[in-house]
C-alpha cells in the first residue's frame, strides 16, 4: 500500500519520490544541499503592484566559477519546489526530483556547473517548512493579515523576474542553461523569449511554449473542486477551516492528468480498494485506484494551500512565452533549444509539444526535440529522466 | 455566441445538436415519433432491491413485422435520452441524435426495421418533459418522498433488464441488432454477453467492453464538483436549492472531455471571454473557452439531476460486461459485432478500444472494427456516424 501511494503522489511530493525509485544507494548519493531564503524589498509584478519583502526560497549545487559563467537554473513544476537535486541530510528519505541528471558527473554535472534553483511565487507547498514563497497566504505587511484574494494575480513571467533578480543578485550575467519540467518548461521558454541575452541554452522538458485552449480548459477542471468547496468562502479561510476537501481532489484530478493509463490500469486493474467489499455495495464504496488516489491527495493538501494552486492554475492559464504568443517568442528565442517530452503527456499532449517544436523552428530557433518514453506520461518528465542524459550531454557540450 | 454555446454542449443535449449540425432540411426530415411510457409494476435490481412503479420513456421509428424478427435496440449515450432520431413535431428545431444514420433508406432503415430506444433508469435529464426515468429524484411509492440516496445502485445490467422487459412486453423474442454510443455502447455489450440469444448482431459506438481503472479515476473527477456543492447535502436537496453549481461544473468536464483539442484549440484558441477584457486582469477573468463551456453547463444543469448524475457515474464505473470480466463476456458474446470508434476519442481511448477488440476476438467473437474521424474526438460517435453509413449497411446485410 506504501509503494502505491508513494507511485500515485509521484508527481505532487518529491517527498514521496523516493519510494516510488527506490532511493539511491546513500553511499552513491554525495550532492548535499541546503536551504536559503532570498528576499526582495520590493518587487513589482506584471500587472503593476508593487509587493515588499518578497520572499522565495532557494538552493544551489556545485560551485560558482570565478567569471560566473557556469550557472544553471532550473525552473520547478506546478506542485513542486526548488528541490531539484541531493539531499539536505544524508539520512533524507529522497533526493531532489532531478537528482537523476544533477549531480558530480551526471548530465548536469555540478563538478562543472553552478546549479541553482528557487522555490516560485504561489508556490503550492506553504506547509513544507523547507519551502519558502510568498502569495496569498503569506502575510501582507501593510495589514499585517494574509493577502488571500488580494494578492495580485501573478504570470510565469514574474516567476522568471523574481529568478532574475536572485540571479543577477549573485552577480551572474548569463545563464549556460535555464531548464525545467511542466511549469518549469514554461519557466524556460519564458526567459528564454524574455531575456534572450542571458540564456544560452534551453532546456525545456515536458512542457509547450503557450497554454491552449484546451490546456486552459483543463486548469479550469483541477480548480473546480477547491471553488465548489464551501470552505473555500471565496478564498477567505485563513485561521478558519481550509478548503482541504476540494484542494485533496483537485490535487487527485493532477495526479491523474499528470499519470497515463498504461500505469493506472496495469496498478491498479478494477481491484476493490477494501478486500471483500464490492465497489457496487453502496454509491461511497470505491476502487482501489479512487481510493489510493483519494488517500493520496488527502496527505498533500494538508501542506499546501488552495488559493496557490489557484493562483498557479492562472498562471499557467495565462502562459505564452514572452507574453504575446508562442509565435512571436520564436522570433526572440536565441538560444538552442533541447525539448524532452514524452509522446503520451497527457497534459501537455503530443500535439501541443509538436506545435511548440514547428513554432520555434519556423522563427528560426535551432531546436533538438527528443522523447523519453514510460508508462508514466507526464511525469516520466520528472521521474524517468535518466533517459534523456545523453541527450542532455550532448547539448551541453555542442 | 449561440453556435459556440451550441458546439460546446453539443454532447450534453440532443437539443443543441441541430444548431451545431445545420439542421436538416424540413422536407428531408420525414421521420416522425412520439413519446411513450413503460411502466414495470416490480423491477429487482441486480443488487437485490425490488422497485415498484418503474417507468421509462420510449419511442421508436418503423413497424414491427408480423413474425417479430426485425427489431433494433438503441441504447442512449450517458446524457442522452432515447430520442435516437426523428422529430416529434415538424417544428421540432432538432432531430434524435443518431438520425443521420437511422430512418427510412438510412443505414439503419426503418423502411426494414422497427427501431426503438428508451430512457435508462437514472437518466440523467429529470427536468425534460420528454424524458421518463425512475431514480433518486423519483419518488418513492412506500414513502412519497423522492428516494434521494436510498435509491439502490444500479448497474448497466439493471439498464438493460428494463429494456428487456420493454421488448418482451412487445413480443419481441430476438433483436436483429442493439446499438448504441458511449455508455450506449456499454449496454450494447452488455446485451450480447448476457443475452446471447437475443441479440443477432451488435454495434457499440466509442464504448469498451469494460471500464478500466482510468476510466473510473476520470469518472470520480466528473462526479467530485457535484460532492463539494454544499448544496449536494449528501443527496438530500429535493425540495431545497439543488447542487446546480456543482452539477454544471461536472457538465463541463464531461463537454471537455467528451471533446478533442482539434476542436478546442481551433474554435477558441486563446480569446479572451470578454473583448477588452484581459484574463489577467483577475482571478475570475476568463478565456472564451472557459466562459462558453461553463455557460453550456449551466444551462444544462437547470434541466438534469445532480444525483441521477451520481448514478450515472456508479454504473459506468461497475460495468464490466456480463458482469464479470470483458474476457468473460468474449467467451459468452455470440453476436457478430460492429466496433466503431474514434482513433481521437479521450473517454474510451484507442487503448482500450483496441484492447476490447482483441480480447472479443481472442474470445472467438467476430469483431469488424472501424474508425471514424473528425475534430470533435469521442463526440464524433454521435454527431459524425454518416461516416459510417458503408459499414454499418454492410454488418446489417452480411
Amino acid at each position: 500500500m506504501k509503494r502505491w501511494i508513494a507511485a500515485t503522489a509521484g508527481l505532487l511530493g518529491w517527498v514521496a519520490m523516493d519510494l516510488l525509485n527506490g532511493g539511491a544507494p546513500a553511499a552513491a548519493q554525495e550532492l548535499m544541499t541546503e536551504k536559503k531564503v532570498f528576499t526582495l524589498p520590493n518587487f513589482t509584478t506584471q500587472s503593476g503592484r508593487t509587493l515588499k519583502d518578497v520572499k522565495v526560497g532557494w538552493e544551489s549545487y556545485g560551485t560558482l566559477n570565478a567569471d560566473k559563467s557556469n550557472a544553471v537554473l532550473i525552473c520547478h513544476f506546478f506542485s513542486g519546489n526548488s528541490h531539484a537535486a541531493g539531499k539536505y541530510a544524508a539520512t533524507d528519505a529522497a533526493a531532489g526530483y532531478w537528482d537523476a541528471i544533477i549531480g558530480p558527473g551526471k548530465a548536469i554535472d555540478t563538478n562543472k556547473y553552478f546549479v541553482l534553483s528557487s522555490d516560485t511565487l504561489v508556490n503550492l507547498n506553504t506547509g513544507d517548512p523547507k519551502t519558502t514563497t510568498t502569495g496569498p497566504a503569506s502575510i501582507d505587511p501593510d495589514t499585517g493579515k494574509p493577502y488571500a484574494l488580494d494578492f495580485p494575480v501573478v504570470t510565469i513571467a514574474d516567476f522568471v523576474n523574481v529568478q532574475k533578480a536572485l540571479v543577477e543578485s549573485l552577480g551572474i550575467k548569463r545563464l549556460a542553461l535555464v531548464a525545467g519540467p511542466s511549469m518549469g518548461s514554461l519557466q524556460t521558454f519564458e526567459w528564454a523569449a524574455r531575456y534572450p541575452e542571458m540564456v544560452a541554452k534551453a532546456m525545456p522538458v515536458i512542457g509547450a511554449g503557450e497554454a491552449d485552449a484546451q490546456l486552459i480548459a483543463w486548469l479550469d477542471v483541477w480548480a473546480a473542486p477547491i471553488l465548489l468547496d464551501p470552505n473555500w468562502n471565496k478564498g477567505d479561510y485563513y485561521g478558519k477551516t481550509p478548503p482541504n476537501a476540494g484542494l485533496a481532489k483537485a490535487l487527485t484530478v493532477v495526479t491523474l492528468q499528470a499519470n497515463h493509463q498504461d500505469w493506472a490500469n496495469a496498478t491498479f486493474a478494477r481491484r476493490a480498494a477494501k478486500e471483500g467489499e464490492d465497489p457496487a455495495k453502496s454509491l461511497g464504496s470505491k476502487f482501489q485506484i479512487q481510493s489510493i488516489l483519494d488517500n493520496a491527495g488527502e496527505a498533500r493538501a494538508k501542506v499546501s494551500d488552495a488559493n496557490h494552486f489557484l493562483y498557479l492554475v492562472k498562471a499557467n492559464q495565462l502562459f505564452a512565452a514572452g507574453g504575446t504568443s508562442l509565435s512571436d517568442a520564436a522570433t526572440k528565442i536565441k538560444a538552442p533549444v533541447l525539448l524532452i517530452t514524452q509522446p503520451k503527456d497527457l497534459v501537455f499532449t503530443a500535439d501541443a509539444v509538436d506545435r511548440t517544436a514547428e513554432t520555434l523552428k519556423k522563427g528560426g530557433v535551432d531546436v533538438t526535440h527528443v522523447h523519453i518514453q514510460g508508462s508514466r506520461g507526464h511525469l516520466d518528465g520528472v521521474i524517468s529522466m535518466k533517459q534523456a542524459e545523453g541527450a542532455i550531454r550532448a547539448f551541453l557540450e555542442k
